[in-house]
């Protein structure tokens, strides 16, 4: 297994109660595995290959499509509540005790709502680009037709900004997205990314009480990644994480957008390989974590 | 000079203009060196040993009281700006054509300043626990008899959280700060202490146009530290400056306060030695620079 790469490691399926979800597995065996959770509108492919090669050399990397999306089965729910149940059926059926979760935007959310409801099975999070649940702006619109006209020039518009940099930064992202030739991924359906925008919306709905209330109950070490220009969701919502959650540690990187763990992916990596082999000593045991809890109160 | 450490550096004395400012001078030679910029009411004696040495393991490191503080002569102004004046006037004094600053707090606030005014002199920035001119709720008001009275106990309630991880972190940091023996720095007088406060209140004012406007110019590389509890400065203005400076890169980290950068100073160390040994190409263009303030603005 640890002699593929992003480029040739075969989708696999596995089926539970009735839904085949397609994954990738590759990496050095043995490690907990990190569970990279995709963000709207896209698949497997989707995933830097300089970044899943680059972390596959320390830990195995699970890629995965959620039910309904590219290459799996399933219907694509309406919440990402409902988009938790499927991850975890989904490590559930490979037997994973426990997983490191990388979660970009909508992956994101997903991962911050099975640290929630299993903490056990998550051991540290990656928070990319995501926000809160109640978060600020973070009720998206539909897809416009432009975007859907020209894929390519939306995202260098979402994922990159204006800067010559960042749009250079930008077209060779897209380019090593390219560097998979063989077994692609299917599209992503048009249902399947209206239910995604609809969950989306449901977890950005600012609830009426108790906003920000659930994250002092994820304790994981937890790095939350931003772009100080991400125009898809907003940097405060990064800064909103790093207040409330009570063991995380933010990075934001400068003129870069909702791609900014890309473009500057040589500090992200090096960065992320810190945060994965920090002891646990840096983890708030119970007392220090309600006193945050009653400080960030 | 190499073989100097932080407890072992003599304090030398450079003089301009008839000022004599005190300064410790170690590291490693060939190298542009780290200029520390003190907090308030703080001389040569309150910088983390194991931060300094390890620094001075790759960087010369200079430490130096300004005009009036500790071993420094002359009378601490009442402005940053006039602080800046004496930074540059020791820099020039010690024929240093270009520096690193290091700047904690106050010292933040004229690291800002000296790379507005003196681009050609500052390399890169690291901000510690500092915010931009007219930041968020920056009007300190006076020392309380109690800070007086108990600076130790003040200390560990200001740099580090109510939590038993930090409080334990912030002993051990006071406990370091004990490793220099002799050639102590002088304290600072009460004189000194009220007119940094004047000066940092002065930085802190909300000022009737143009908030920020300012920090669109500081195009160095810089590194922003910040505790994502910290009481002494809201994290918020370290958020303002990864906003708003071109080509800044935020790190927040954890459960801590003012003294963030002690309590996790292990991950501190490595993501400085990160910072700094990345290569100018991310440093924007005029171009890429023109085009991330617009999108600020």
């Amino acid at each position: 297994m640890s002699n593929y790469t992003h480029e040739t490691v075969p989708t696999q399926f596995v089926e539970v109660n009735g839904i085949r979800y397609a994954y990738r597995r590759f990496g050095k065996p043995g490690t907990i595995p990190l569970l990279f959770l995709e963000y709207f509108n896209s698949n497997m492919d989707g995933w830097d290959p300089d970044v899943t090669n680059s972390l596959a050399a320390d830990h195995e990397v699970i890629l995965f499509d959620n039910a309904g999306v590219g290459a799996s089965g399933g219907k694509t729910p309406h919440t990402v509540a409902e988009m938790t149940k499927h991850s975890v059926a989904f490590c559930r059926a490979l037997g994973l005790k426990q997983i490191h979760v990388v979660g970009f935007s909508l992956g994101g959310m997903i991962g911050q709502q099975l640290a929630l409801e299993h903490p056990q099975l998550v051991g540290r999070l990656i928070l990319l680009g995501t926000g809160p649940r109640g978060g600020e702006g973070m009720t998206f619109t539909e897809l416009s037709p432009e975007e859907q006209a020209d894929p390519m020039a939306f995202l260098l518009a979402a994922f990159f900004s204006p800067s010559e940099a960042s749009q250079a930064a930008g077209r060779e992202y897209m380019k090593r997205l390219e560097s998979r030739k063989n077994d692609r991924d299917l599209p992503v359906s048009r249902d399947s990314a209206v239910a995604q925008l609809a969950a989306i919306r449901e977890w950005g709905t600012i609830p009426a009480t108790g906003r920000y209330a659930t994250l002092k109950s994820i304790t994981h070490p937890t790095l939350i990644v931003h772009g100080n220009q991400d125009i898809v969701v907003t940097p405060i919502n990064a800064f909103i994480l790093a207040e409330h959650l009570p063991n995380a540690q933010l990075i934001m990187y400068p003129d870069s957008s909702h791609g900014a763990q890309y473009q500057h992916r040589k500090a992200f990596l090096e960065h992320v390989k810190i945060f994965l082999s920090e002891g646990d000593s840096g983890v708030p045991d119970q007392d220090s974590i309600k006193s945050s809890v009653a400080w960030a109160g």
